[in-house]
């Protein structure tokens, strides 16, 4: 059988592509897999359709821990997640989502696009054959939910707190017992008393969950994830294989997803916290001094171990501290100082 | 003579873009003309050269005043510029960029992409025949160069200092005499005294034009703009013609360098706020307390007589409104109230 010749419109049509991403996160997941959702539709939308993503939720193909190595060894061109669950295969992945006493999402945002972050994270994680990008932020989250007051270090000794991370190895410095549990058992765990307290997101993500009725006072602030940026990741064969045009839809369409994941939990965390406050009747509580100074002390340490025998990890540390530094003397005149004038005249009436 | 019939090649070529971008800032100004020359490549890189917008500084093609006006009306496609330089085209529009004592740009994002505020702009510029988008942020301002020490209100009086719009008003209310001078002319004016003081931008700009060398003391927070959002807008016929996968890329452009603009405006400010201080000896100051009473106090006169004969301006105040209510709450247990921990714990050691 003789093949006829292709039509001339079949030979001019672009290739496409049809790819998996695979995600941290439970499907559609509000915030977080949300993100995920938007950031595939407007890759197809801008490329009109030459990219198709279809977005897995966690477990749909792989457990949520094992995308970073489904998306380096392709089984999904993409992932959606956050740095520093990688820990394990890298001691520097935490600057890149968040540290405790870190960044905000603002400071974030500054270090990795004009301060020398994206080409850091670009040569770490070209090391497990992937290209990052940020693609999404909770601004600062809460310090937590309890079920007593919090008024002094002594207090936290002993208390079984679900905390993941670093600053669950901070908690576990100063005397609590850190639990790590997936986001799916905190209600219950806290319910049947098998954890004492637990951190979650933040007013939004929190009050779906409807921690409120199980815990009774809600302290702030998040010292453990001061802004975390969440990532996304493509497999760099992938990656340097796409044309000029599809590589710049796929990092504008995960820049304005990076700010609109932030947009939609502030603007939600606002309305949430009105709720809990006051309709649900939730305590507000800031976390004392001499706890926030001795989780800070304990901080130091965890990073200070951390990096200590990796010079990749250091060198990192070092720029992400270097930003930080400038930014605690800039913010003081900025954002950080007009807020509380906004608060001060607003109580003086 | 018979025209040849067209190749098919030519035939299937997707309609192609030339367009003019008209700007109220100089070719090429740091920060906010940077910001502009990045959308144009942005959407260029993105559309594999579909569309190439060509991106004119203020006064090449028009006045920066007449953005609005040659954008509507088609002589240009696309402006890039601050909603509240059209006051006169209508009361509401301040409220898209930065009113006093008004949200900071991480407000302003959520507001505009999940609190409203997006679909009350379109509705505003679509009276004109325009579509809006953000597309840009300087974060929270400084609030001006002086050459003497502000104690009081009474410090104020009598002060001629330049200051664009309502803040302007403002000052006019408290005694000062606002002068309104394009920003070539800050430093000379200040330099041979035909003023006494000058607001500008922030670090990173105020530094390149060199405002230290001509005043000595650089007061803080900007109460006048805590989070200026810049537009961009497209003339509403022309984007009405385009075809939905270039709407999509130029919205996500918009919104990517929106994010991005911010983010080169907090890693710079750093740096220059650094530069001033440590290597220039700027007097760095916080305007006292009465004098932000007092500002405000004006402030909230000049916005109710700004919408008290317009219904539409009325209605997007109340929406502004509601969302910096709801904030002002929210940022005392978030980004606020961590930034003020991490600083006691800074100075704590």
């Amino acid at each position: 059988m003789v093949t006829p010749p292709e039509p001339e419109e079949k030979k001019l049509r672009p290739q496409t592509y049809e790819w998996k991403m695979v995600t941290t996160w439970p499907k559609n997941y509000p915030g977080l897999g949300a993100g995920a959702n938007r950031f595939a539709k407007r890759v197809e939308e801008m490329s009109a359709g030459r990219i198709k993503i279809k977005v897995y939720g966690a477990k749909e193909l792989v457990p949520a821990f094992e995308v970073f190595d489904a998306v380096r060894q392709g089984s999904a061109e993409m992932g959606h997640g956050a740095a520093y669950y990688w820990k394990g295969k890298h001691p520097a992945t935490p600057f890149f989502t968040a540290v405790p006493f870190g960044l905000t999402a603002q400071e974030m945002n500054g270090w990795l696009h004009h301060g020398g972050g994206q080409e850091l994270w670009d040569d770490l994680y070209a090391q497990f054959n992937l290209k990052p990008f940020a693609c999404g932020n909770t601004g600062t989250q809460m310090a937590g939910w309890f079920n007593k007051e919090i008024n002094s270090i002594e207090d936290l000794k002993g208390l079984k707190m679900r905390m993941p991370g670093l600053a669950g190895e901070v908690l576990g410095k100063v005397g609590a017992t850190p639990v790590q549990l997936p986001g799916a058992e905190v209600f219950t765990s806290l319910q049947t008393g098998a954890i004492d307290a637990a951190d979650w997101v933040g007013p939004y993500n929190d009050l779906t969950f409807g921690l409120h009725r199980v815990a009774e006072y809600y302290y702030y602030p998040g010292w453990q994830e001061p802004g975390p940026t969440l990532e996304l990741t493509i497999n760099k064969k992938v990656w340097e294989g796409l044309p000029a045009d599809l590589q710049a839809i796929i990092r504008y369409a995960a820049q304005s997803e990076n700010q609109d994941m932030l947009d939609e939990y502030t603007a939600r965390n606002n309305a949430a916290l009105d709720e809990l406050v006051n309709k649900h009747g939730v305590k507000l509580r800031r976390l004392p001094d001499d706890v926030l100074k001795a989780l800070k002390d304990a901080s130091d340490d965890v990073i200070e171990t951390l990096v200590a025998d990796n010079k990749d990890a250091r060198k990192v540390y070092d720029s992400y501290r270097g930003f930080r530094d400038q930014s605690l003397q800039s913010m003081t005149v900025a954002e950080q100082s007009y807020m509380n004038v906004r608060s001060e005249l607003q109580v003086k009436g």
